[in-house]
C-alpha cells in the first residue's frame, strides 16, 4: 500500500477558473446539470462548485442572503452564476457585476445585490448582445440559454465589459432595518436554516450599546438571557442565542430545531433588550 | 487585490473527459460518492456532472425523459452514466450504446433510449466481460461494481467495442403519443417538475395546423386561451401555457405550482383545440 | 461530428488529489458550497467529491456509517472530511485520523471510528495548533473555518504530523452486536436506505452456522425464507432478504419500500434461524 502522503504542490502559473453555481432549480429535473454542461463546454478547466439549489422557488431575497454570506470564502475571480428568475424572458434585464474581487452573473432583481456590497464594484453591464448567448427557440430558461455561457466565457477570460453594455443603476433587495425602542433593540427572523435555526437581521454593531452577558433576546414569547459563544454551552434540548457563521444574532435549541420549537418562521419580532436585574 | 481578470484560456491538445450522472440513488446514502470515487480511481482526470439523483426510486421513464433533455449540452464524446435499474443483478443486460456524439452506459431497461435518439447510433455494447467490472460479492449494486469501471474505463478511452459483444436491439421505453379526435389534438402530461410545471408529450410539431396566438389549451377542468413565450407574460398567479425549455407545451401558474394549484398529475390529459371564437 | 473516442489517459507522475466531503448540513443555505470555496482556495488541483450532505442532523451513528462503507472505493491517498458535530466550539477535539490508506479530519465524537477501521492506523492527530485555521470571530463553523483549511492543506501534501499532537486515543461509536439465543441469531435494523430498504448489523460472519438457503428472517412479525441474491429474484411487491453491497444482511420489498410495508425503523428485531422444515 502506497502512503498517503503527496508532495507539495506545485506552484501553476494559473489555477483552474472557479465557478459557482446557486439556483432554485433543485436537482432532480436536471436543469443544474445543463447549466454545468453549458459551461464545461464553453470552458473545460472551470472547476464547477455548488453553493445550493434549493433556495426557495422564487425567492430572491433567500438566494441573495446565501449568496452574500459565500462570496468572501471563494478564491479572487471567482465567477458566481445565480439564478433565481421569476422574470425569466420579460423586462428584467440580464446583468453581470463586476468586483475587486469576483464576477456576478444572473437576473436584474436583487439577487446579486447583498454579494455585491462585499467587494468594491468595477462595472456593471447588461447582457444585451445575444452574440454570446446559446441559441434557444425557448425564453424560459435563461440559465441555460442567457447565464451558462456568459459564466463560461467569463471564466476563460472574456473581459465582462465585452458582454453588454455598461449601466449605472441595477435592482437592489432590502432587508429590514433593526429599530431601537424603549431602550430595546427589535429586529427580526430572515432566514431559517437546514438544522431550525433562527437568523435575524441583527448584527454587533446594531447591539454596540450592550454587553453579551447582559442581554435578554425575546422571540415568540420565549426570553432567552445571555449570548453564548457555541451550541454546547447549554444544555441538550436548551434554547440559546448567539452570534452565527455569517456575523448575525441566532436563536437556536441544542440539538434540536428552534423553528420547530418556537414554531417560529421569517418575519418573526426578535427583541433585545437589556436583561432585568443586570 | 488583484483582479478578477484572467487571460483566456490556453489551447489544450485535450480537454478532461467529461463523465454525466443520472440515478435514482438519492445522495443521502453515499452510492452515489462511491461511484464517483470508482470512477476517479480508474480515470483520474475525469470532470464528473451531476445530472440528477433525484429520479424517483425506479421510475425508468422519469430518468429516460431527464436523459434526454441533457445530453445535446454537453461536449462531445461525453460518457454518460445511468442507473435507475429494478432489475439489478437479473436477466436484464448492462449496454453501452456508443452515438456520433456521446456515450450512454447503463442497463438496458429504457432508460437509455430516448437519449440514444439525439444522435446517430454507432454500435450498442453488451456489457458481458466482467474483468472490466470491479469484483464484489455483491449482485445488488452495479452502479458501483459494473457501470461505474466502465464510465471509467470509457472516459479514460478504452474503445466501447472491448467492453462487451455488439449486440443490434436493446429496450425502448414508449412515450404516449399524441392523438387528434374532433379537430384536437390530445396528449398527457408526462412530468412534473420541480416548481410544479405541468410537461405535456405535445411538440411543436404536434400543433402545427394551429397557430399558438388562436389555441386553446384544456386541462383539469381549467381552460387555457393561447400560449405565452415566458412566465412573466400572465399576472401573479395566473395559468399559463408555453413552449418549454424541453420543447414541450407546458402548463404553468405564474409564481406557483400548478400541480398543486390544478391537483393535476402525470397522465392527466391535456387537450389543444382552435379557440372558439378565433 | 467528431468522434467520441479518446485517446487513452496519459501517465501523470500525480493525479490530482481527491477530498471528499459528508456532512449533515444539507444544500440548501450554502453551508458545503463555503466549505468547498475554502479547500479549493488552499488546494485549486483538489477533486472534490460528495459522499453526501443528508446525514440526519446530529447523527453520527449514521454518517459514520456511510464513512465507512464508502472509504474502501476511493483512491489511495484521498482526504475524507466528515462534519456531523453537536459538539462544534465546545470540549470535543477536533482531530485527524491518518491510515495507511487514507486521511480521516472531523471532531472526535466517534464520527471517523468506523471508518478509520478500514486500513491500519499511522497517527492520529489534535489539531491544536490554530495557525492553519482560518480566523474568524465565530465558533459554530469548524466546517469552514477549521476542518476546510485542514483538509486543503492535507490535499496539498502537508503531512498530517505538522497539523498538531499526535494522540493515542480517540473516541469511538459502538454498533449493537448480534446476540446468539436459542439457536437463533438476533440483530437490529441500523440504516433505512433512500429505497426503503432495511439495512441490519448482521454479517456473513455471523450466520456462519447457516447456509442461505435454509435461512428463515423474522422482522417486525413477518417471516422471509431464504436469502436471494438480487431484488429481482422475487415477485413486484414480494419482501426478501440479501446480502447487500455494504456486506449486511438487507430486508427489502422488490419496487417498493420495506420501512414503509413491514412499518419499520431503525432500531428494530432481526431475528435470524434455521427455518422449520428445513
Amino acid at each position: 500500500m502506497s502512503a498517503p502522503r503527496r508532495t507539495v504542490e506545485p506552484h501553476r502559473a494559473e489555477a483552474d477558473p472557479v465557478v459557482s453555481l446557486l439556483t432554485d432549480f433543485g436537482e432532480r429535473d436536471g436543469f443544474v446539470g445543463v447549466i454545468r454542461a453549458v459551461i464545461l463546454g464553453i470552458c473545460p478547466r472551470a472547476r464547477l462548485v455548488d453553493l445550493t439549489h434549493e433556495v426557495r422557488p422564487q425567492d430572491v431575497v433567500g438566494g441573495a442572503l446565501v449568496l452574500e454570506n459565500a462570496v468572501e470564502y471563494f478564491p479572487p475571480g471567482t465567477v458566481h452564476l445565480a439564478v433565481v428568475d421569476p422574470g425569466v424572458g420579460g423586462a428584467r434585464r440580464p446583468i453581470v457585476i463586476e468586483t475587486e474581487r469576483f464576477l456576478l452573473v444572473g437576473p436584474d432583481n436583487g439577487l446579486l445585490s447583498l454579494a455585491a456590497e462585499r467587494s468594491p464594484r468595477r462595472r456593471v453591464v447588461h447582457l444585451d448582445r445575444s452574440s454570446w448567448f446559446r441559441e434557444s427557440g425557448s425564453r424560459t430558461f435563461h440559465g441555460r440559454d442567457v447565464f451558462a455561457p456568459v459564466a463560461g466565457h467569463l471564466a476563460a477570460g472574456t473581459p465582462a465589459a465585452e458582454l453588454g453594455s455598461e449601466i449605472e443603476e441595477y435592482e437592489h433587495v432590502v432587508l429590514p432595518v433593526p429599530r431601537s425602542i424603549d431602550g430595546a433593540v427589535e429586529g427580526q427572523v430572515i432566514h431559517v436554516d437546514r438544522f431550525g435555526n433562527l437568523i435575524s437581521n441583527l448584527r454587533q454593531e446594531d447591539l454596540a450599546a450592550f454587553r453579551d452577558s447582559e442581554l435578554s433576546v425575546s422571540i415568540a414569547g420565549v426570553r432567552i438571557r445571555g449570548i453564548v459563544t457555541h451550541y454546547a454551552a447549554v444544555r441538550e434540548g436548551g434554547t440559546l442565542a448567539l452570534w452565527n457563521s455569517w456575523g448575525r444574532l441566532e436563536i437556536a435549541v441544542r440539538n434540536g430545531s428552534a423553528a420547530r420549537h418556537l414554531r417560529a418562521h421569517p418575519g418573526d419580532r426578535v427583541e433585545v433588550r437589556r436583561a432585568s436585574g443586570s
